[in-house]
């Protein structure tokens, strides 16, 4: 209920502040039998780390993930997974002013007004990125799970800074190898000039997701409330700094007529094409599911910015610490492992339907 | 779990078929002390009737609601709410052909998958948009409920077939009482041009539905996985039709940067503008909650279209029946309703916080 | 969370007041695929009613019910089904002094305080025995799915009035043939006289109740807090006038030693006892599980009673209308159908461990 | 779903296994403003430590508490609140045979077929009651939201290898202060001696406790399914060990009459008596609400005991290492901490119907 959960069957609570002790989080529901350590999660939360791509924070954090229970001699034993990772780079002197003055575009204001003026304001708090391990180290196992369907998913940025990637060059499958996790091998050396540019501007760049799951058997999402696309657009609109979402055509379907966007059947469960998005009625087709998702600009600009401190008084603001240019790349992994969350969860839901 | 309810707080249940006895729906949570009548969820009802607009179906049906429980004396007794509507015509003789053949861009065949072979296939079973009955009933509570609050929400038309209402010609306060649910009133007649072209092709047209909700207070939503953008996003999305959902500036913000994007705040709660779209960090920001909703074209368009049937063998279906031109205007009011019913869930969540 | 529903997977929402329309509710999760009919429900509705036994009510009602979704051509779609029972015999004028004065022993004065002052007053309302009908009709499906397993559940009377069955007498699976429900052949003769005196008096009795589940499987509960035992306790207590539930040995078992009551195991999944009542660690053993209920005396008795009214003065209350002389036996179909409810329940979510 | 929460609006997650590296939890929903600190908890934990009276286990733990997270200055924030605790001594080598041999009266078989073969057998791994550690570090903070309005919580064992305590020396109260926590100041010397007379014969005992929470405002709970009862069965049941419980008159309503089991009511909110145990039709009256609940003896006893190992052989098994003689007194606290947990969520719950 009160939003640090995500999941049905496979269910997600995570924990930790920015400037706590440290992030963690605990996965229930996960099937025994699967094969699970601590260095399978350390290998995609290095991949959400500060190191990678040249729009990073230059912060610095082993970020080394604890396995605290759930795991015996290599296999998932159907109990709580537990996972921690300690936050050794604390830095609270960088923070000192948040605790009086509101900056734009965060949490600030929001969670001030919602939790009676009682908030952790060091590097954001419970709103900061770093919330995001959990659900990557989530991740993780989720996607083993998806693993023994032969279930992938992929993720790659498609536009930064308002540059996009052209449609023929899109290559999702080796995003995850290149600067960027960019969806195209010409994109990176494009983009790196408008990261400077803003660099230098002390402003910041918004950009666009792809996410591609395939080999998902039809029969996945459930009726009326929980279409799998509403599922899907809760995972990935939970994760900050997102605005938006499609599945398949997306709002450019809006502007087609019924005749361009059906996609016919063919036999063997396969499709003429898959301007739906992998997605009918809800329900996965057997057809690759296609998302898009909009992400903002980072808030935090090396600019001065009008706004009011806790007596509501106006105020500037320049935002001191170390920040990222761009979610891109770091929020990638991020919404790939939400993808994986949603799927898994939806792919053990459906074995209630399995014959007696 | 299986998808047929909505809600944490408020939670809505619904069931029926399109051409089963009915459809309703039961609300959990409702306060008591509420004025509710019979004729104030029929007004709501009536708005999405096949009547409205000129892109309407011709199906025939009176659609009364019955009030079952939960009310007495005129007043809500915290109890749940049940309401139905009889199915009056149901003319089965039209839908013969669909128990073997799969309609293209609908989910008579992602439901056959999931449910071992077996569907109620008349009129599309579940699947069909009548089921949305029960989220305008229940939105019509709701709305009661974020009434005691001043809250009020405001659904339009901003584009159909790809003719878009220019920005400052918006008027989403007036849709109600427009053809079209338009959100200006110029539109409606260049709207009918394009739906009389595609009428003739015996083609479907797509739209852009905007949604607004004012007055709604500072503090709504929860951190992390329940984010209140990520709720109503799973809101719309859940509905029929929805292909995507953006909010505030939305997938432009990806182009912009972080000084273009971000809203500086001013005293007294105010902010100097709204690009956020009234959500900051997942939580209400006091501001007025803005999301855009892309809407693809109805399916079941009056042409020959390539598909398979039950034994996997290519078939050629021409859908006959009665069917609604696009979703637009019948959309709205259920868009309308899913944005209430999240409104309504996250306000009487907040009240946990209230001081004791 | 406003305690309409019941269950994870295979959930039940019910509605209704005594003297409203009618009551009813909707069971979401039901596999497809499950033979069902009207009659079925209807079977298992009739053994509540009024007629059965020697303590029942005169109160005279036809309740039929009818099925309003998720059936097509006799099977189960996977899709919520509804049903709705019309209250016919509303003679509200009985109830009248019930506006004003709250009955001892009944839900009238908490119900006051929980909604603010707002209630239907009128036979209980939603507090009335009339809620059970969704009970008892969601468990006739509950049971159909535990059948694929040849899961069977017995519930018999073992003490009326204070008069218990001997142990040796005991034969739960008759049961369902005798007045009162009784779980031996001999007490139903003993018990005529009991309830004989208790009418004189003006008093109502109270009684215990065993049921037993046989057939089930090991492996069905959850670790921790959602033991299968926890989770039975809470569906039996959730039916007015239960006041006590225990497992196995139960209290009995608070005297004995570690050595009197664990249960060795044998080769072939067996066990030499079965002093657990079938659970382990919060998991079914495969051995039958077993639960005792106990059931207080109705609290509507034919003589004068203290109380207060809606002004806090001191009044006398003396209840009119038609009312049983005790729970028994008309509670125990409902405690069966509580029972099946949570075991179909368990074993759906078990399905999700099975191998992919 | 899977288990291993318990709550509505403040939700307990707990993990961690008796020998992996430590057991923890998350209580999530919390509201922001409560002062707590490390050093309570630690109190409340130290309080189901081995040291207390002469039932204990000689397993020496320090279980120093770890707050992780939600805790800034001494307030709660709203986050959640995860907090761990170290195993530290874990003599692996005790429970070699326990790899093979499942022990009888524990969860030990009924894991292994839950689970498809895998789990951690190490002194009982999930099943092990290191687990209550969460319980009762939760229940800490579930007993200080309570306090805000005055809400009490006494537990105490009131019978001991059937050895009970009579009623008019009952002093729930001082409980905490004696050894058992004994609800009476003479029965600890009665009870020695019990105790001695079974660890002689290398056998363990059962006990009940008693449980009486005062202050409960009336209101809390909710109708049909989750009626406060229920939910505290629930809460209760699901403590390992629990074998029955009853409130108020419980299993002795049944054998008692209406006239003889009503409570009358009187102005001011009160009653005559208390045979309902504070509870009436679901909800809680104002009056004290009392529970009592049957623990069985601990099923690891010092004899050899018949049973079968992984291969289905028969096989007799002593259960060496280190063991309670009863669950009394360390039980306690955790039913304790369980009471206070469901009693914090009903009060959050019954918020949202606060006037707005």
């Amino acid at each position: 209920m009160s939003g640090n959960s995500f999941g049905r069957l496979l269910r997600l609570t995570s924990f930790g502040e920015s400037h706590g002790p440290g992030v963690g989080g605990v996965l229930d529901g996960c099937p025994s039998g699967i094969e699970l350590s601590r260095a399978d999660i350390q290998a995609d939360l290095d991949l959400r780390k500060p190191s990678l791509g040249s729009t990073s924070t230059k912060r610095k954090e082993s970020d080394k993930v604890r396995l605290l229970s759930g795991v015996f001699r290599g296999l998932t034993t159907g109990m709580p997974i537990a996972f921690y990772v300690v936050n050794e780079d604390q830095r609270s002197r960088d923070y000192g002013e948040l605790a009086e003055v509101f900056r734009p575009g965060h949490a600030d204001w929001t969670y001030f007004q919602k939790f009676n003026g009682i908030r952790d304001y060091r590097g954001g708090g419970r709103a900061s990125g770093r919330e995001t391990i959990a659900r990557v180290a989530a991740g993780t196992i989720a996607k083993k799970i998806l693993q023994r369907h032969k279930i992938v998913i992929f993720a790659g940025c498609m536009e930064l800074g308002g540059i996009p990637i052209s449609p023929d060059e899109t290559d999702l499958a080796g995003a995850v190898t290149r600067p960027y996790f960019a969806a195209s091998s010409t994109a990176p050396a494009m983009w790196d000039a408008r990261v400077e540019e803003a660099r230098a501007a002390g402003d910041t760049l918004g950009g666009i997701v792809a996410i591609m799951a395939g080999n998902v058997p039809a029969g996945l999402g459930e009726p009326v409330f929980d279409k799998l696309e509403a599922v899907l657009a809760h995972a990935v609109m939970s994760v900050g700094a997102v605005k938006g979402v499609e599945v398949g055509n997306g709002f450019a379907s809006a502007q087609l007529t019924g005749a361009q966007n059906n996609d016919p059947l063919l036999p063997g469960g396969k499709f003429a094409s898959n301007r739906a998005g992998g997605i009918l009625g809800g329900i996965s087709s057997g057809q690759d599911i296609v998302l898009r998702v909009a992400v903002k600009p980072i808030a935090s600009i090396a600019r001065k910015q009008h706004t009011v401190d806790k007596q509501d008084r106006p105020r500037e603001i320049l935002i001191g610490g170390r920040h990222d240019l761009s979610a891109i790349p770091r929020i990638i992994p991020v919404l790939s492992a939400m993808t994986a969350l949603a799927l898994a969860d939806a792919l053990l839901l459906q074995k209630r339907m399995d014959p007696c």
